[in-house]
């Protein structure tokens, strides 16, 4: 057995897996720090689709898969290993995500998931199991939720938020700080992007993973990006997950405020159009297949274009856009002006107006043409 | 000449354009009480499609005109008028709201827009012909935007907003507090859907218009709903709009959440890829356009099952969604549930998992003997 | 054992399979004539879309079966049955639509699928089977090929024509004489469409099922509707199939050309756009899904005002409109004429341009700048 | 005056046009052979797509405009021209296709079109204008229809076509002889596709235009490609129009087949749900503008795996599909065979019907209870 725990930011149980994995009969234990990777190839790229599952979720947990089970398999490969094995649970979306991605880039792999193969009836008997092998299971009381970690979210599930009309405890949050808790004073940010990507917080320069830490300290301590969702699993059920993303909520609206000076309005509408399926994709666990990868090079040549800068206004919660300026910005003042003048004759509107409203106009007279030949008729 | 005002709750105005009208000139004048009809017929059904323009616009202006200008037609016919004319200007959408309702409607209508197809240049030249022929000009200092107001909105634009960098002034907002100015208390509301639209605000059955207001009301005084954005008018340049839309912000969290609970998978996602198109097309003016209406029996219909309450909880410009209940809720907690058992067989997982990766693996397979072929050719 | 046969006009076998199934122990074995249902509530709505599977294939099982696992779940329900079954190999379609339809029907239903789920190794184990139990198995030579009957279609597939670079063999058709052999002269058909659904063929008001017939014999005559396809299968491999439809051929393009008049431009380019999407839920057998109820919707509120008559010419294979005319025409020979008048003043043309064109020459004129400004920061 | 004609491949009025013009008064007059450039650079792109307007039309004389119009840019530029003109009426499509080609790559161009914007009123109008000027106007008695020829297509409107019930005389065409003319023998003939684009015919390997006239006459010679259409214009009227593209119609169903083989299931279906849409835009004149060029980068993207053979029988009209083959085929005989084996496991099938069916079965379940306590309420 090897084992592989990637490092995405998550904290201390990134090490802690290692060694117990070692202590368990390991022959071999990986702990890999993927940080950077994983925001540069896979949380940046998702990013630039401006896409929200569901209308709301950003998709934290979702993004984090692919690249994990990509490393998983790169060390099977190295490993010689038969088999690849993770811990998610058969109702899931994860076993999903590791296992299509294991397919998709080792066509022969096996995978094994013993919590969903094996004859375990939940995780009572899972514990069970534990105690039986010798594998030390956490003996401090444990939260009665389910959660997930990395650099770009914490989600919660299961437990006392399967209800979904009970409000999530307020104590369970770990990324931010409830709106009532965050600072009376409102903070201003300004985020810079450069050809699609965010590169600069306040006029620094940053890597991606930094970038994104940096969000996430500033939103957090604001009380940024927490949701509430109930969703569709691709496996058939809906579930309820909270979620808090507080730098990837920052990073959304910044990036939408410089999208809005620098796509084309067709472009734009265009692209959101495909939002819901891109989303869709990247949710169920399609990220290496290969109708993902070519909504991603439209999304990638859209997104060439998106370089200027969003301003921000963040106070106890709230993250709302109160400025953007691009270099090659579309908006037009002169254009746009109430006064007359710049590279628009107003003249030609009603002209403009005249053409499109013509086929409804030809619909509109042969109806009413019908409908007194109808009249007549009945008389 | 004939007059028509509006009234969907702007609020004075409506009788002062009246009088206004009738010393004018106007051998009638007209001023409706629109706003149950305009709540009833034209924002709840376009709040069924739960669309946003461009990411975040409610369409509070957009919805408002096609009303008005089915008015303006109806009375046009009743005192026989042969042309209807409007005061909006030859930049925006608002002209191609209003011609392209009335040419849907009477296709033989003649339009008349001084603003646009006068010699007027600009807002100086206007208010000199006002004076000129004895229409009175409000003498009190002009705000320096320009703004539209209705049950749903009110939005400002124009003046010391075309700069897309500079922050709204803060007294600009009149029907939100700002965040920093609400409570300190959160308070929480529940919202009643029944098919599709909503009926009750925290237990009491309003009608439409009664209902929107009552969500302005509680809405505004914690700061939710205020919005900045740079848009994409139908006539082709971007411009610069603040909206504040409480009410309408609340109804739009409460209807996403009763959905998550009552709406299909499959139905979300697809409604949801075609609500940047069905926001397109309010927002460009095309509501009587019959692929509005194929839409919109769409979206009603999807609709219909959209019955249940969502419970939010508002503080200071953070309207949150922290419950949500429905009859004939799709949520199954016992399918979602960690522990076995329910109408669920996770062993069935691995063998969905498996079909659905069977197309990638192919290609995987595919591409590896091409690519081994390829190194056997280069040896 | 109770035994369901679905007469869909695939001829002989229907009643033969009623007697088979009493002498080898059914206790009761249903024939059902379901052929007006079929094309009425099945064939038609589908047709209403203009969908084509794959750019050509006119789904033809795909929409029977929904009906047979409908009628099966009904007969399984009167006769107290605990299961239903099935005679679908585990690799195809078929399986899935009949099985999808039986789980949306009654949930609780008990799916068997022999050729899948019991042990045998391919064709041959399964007629070993049969004689085993004394089940009669056809002792004629069998084609070298598998096939599928109904009024819509027949389809061919497996044998020899699992070779997709091998032309299908020309004794293998049943519908449709070869281009070559039909007629030397060429015929005239018109085809009458009222509300969405036609009517009559030549002047002759037909009933659903009378109408397809008459089309099918037509067509057939003519050698109309041939289609060689490799086509993607929702169980993730492609597969080839070779099909002849002729009466669906000839209706295809029928509606095609009446909704060519009747049709606004939005909507029907709207509903082409999902087309592809509706063909998939025809296809892979999400027939009662709420998502294609909810397409569904859209398509009949669209189909309502396709009310015409297309006139086609059949000749050798060919199928080709010649002319289309309907009542309700939203054609105008005024405004289309190459000379001045009608309504529409085409000096608004250059306007319309000018404003359609706004977006583009902003964007040129800022790249031209964005270009001249690189131009000197590298003198 | 400086004059410009572009060679398309319409044959001799390219020569005769640079005559007229220096006769007329032309300071210059240009006749560029654009043949290479116009199939490589504009047929084939827009052919990657596989995308027809309305479901027929191959947009022949819709994606000459942009080459054209570009080029007559590039010697206005040259000449110092400051303004373009073309002959287009003001009701139909070219002028928009010319003058949004112009504005999108000149921004500051003026645009001239005498027939839309002077005071013509009809073709009678004009041929009087011409022979007042000296301008020489064909004496030959003209056709009663009107055309436009280039190297993909031939197409004819106007005149006698103006009625949509009419049948299309039988000598208008050129391109190809009719099927009863056509050979009583049929003809296969082999098209190999190389990343996208077809390179050679039954083996011979031929430039992008070389290839398309070889298509042309094989199409030709077997009367392939007539189409005869009611469509829909961008200035809002419906117009007939009447088709010629043998080569480009023998193309579109050898790459169809191609791409049967070799696109992924989910990307062919996601391209074919874009087509309607990218057709509208190459349809209307929004070739240079940046939704098209976006679209275009995923359609060059998907077409990069479209590579191998189509085998096409041509016979009296009829272009069948007979034979597919490609090095990377993503077809697998062994998974498709009726016997057991290859890479699939059959009994997986029945667990991915299931989980399939679960939100369907939730569903149904949640209506039966609904109904069956509405049962009792009304007891």
């Amino acid at each position: 057995m090897v084992c592989f725990t990637a490092d995405l930011g998550q904290g201390d149980e990134v090490e802690e897996a290692r060694v117990k994995a070692l202590n368990t009969g390991a022959v071999a234990a990986y702990a890999l720090d993927l940080r950077e990777e994983f925001v540069r190839d896979y949380v940046f790229p998702m990013f630039r689709s401006s896409a929200l599952y569901e209308g709301y979720y950003l998709l934290g947990t979702s993004i984090a898969r692919p690249l994990i089970a990509k490393k998983m398999v790169e060390i099977a490969q190295k490993e010689g290993a038969v088999a690849v094995s993770h811990g998610a649970t058969g109702k899931g979306n994860d076993q999903v995500r590791f296992e299509m991605t294991a397919y998709a880039l080792k066509p022969d792999i096996v995978t094994v998931a013993p919590w969903r193969d094996w004859e375990f009836q939940g995780r009572a008997d899972l514990e069970a199991f534990a105690r039986e092998h010798g594998i030390p299971v956490p003996t401090t009381k444990k939260d009665p939720w389910s959660t997930d970690a990395n650099m770009l979210h914490i989600s919660y599930e299961g437990g006392v938020l399967e209800d979904p009309w009970a409000e999530p405890p307020a104590h369970m949050f770990k990324l931010t700080v409830s709106p009532e808790e965050a600072p009376n004073e409102a903070e201003y940010v300004e985020v810079e992007f450069l050809n699609g990507d965010p590169v600069a917080i306040d006029g620094e320069k940053l890597s991606p993973a930094a970038l994104l830490t940096k969000a996430n300290e500033i939103g957090g301590r604001h009380g940024i990006g927490r949701i509430d969702l109930v969703e569709n699993r691709f496996v058939g059920m809906k579930s309820r997950g909270v979620y808090e993303t507080p730098g990837g909520t920052l990073l959304y609206h910044a990036r939408r405020a410089v999208e809005s000076l620098t796509l084309d309005r067709e472009v734009l509408h265009q692209r959101d159009a495909l939002g819901p399926k891109y989303a869709e994709l990247v949710y169920n666990g399609f990220w290496f297949a290969p109708e993902r990868e070519a909504l991603q090079v439209y999304i990638d040549h859209v997104a060439q274009s998106v370089t200027g800068t969003a301003r921000l206004k963040l106070y106890k919660g709230n993250c709302t856009v109160v400025g953007r300026k691009a270099p090659q910005s579309l908006y037009d003042k002169d254009l746009v002006s109430f006064e007359a003048g710049g590279d628009y004759n107003q003249h030609d509107a009603g002209a403009f107006i005249k053409l499109n409203a013509l086929r409804m106009r030809v619909q509109a007279r042969v109806a009413a043409k019908a409908e007194a030949s109808r009249e007549v008729e009945s008389v």
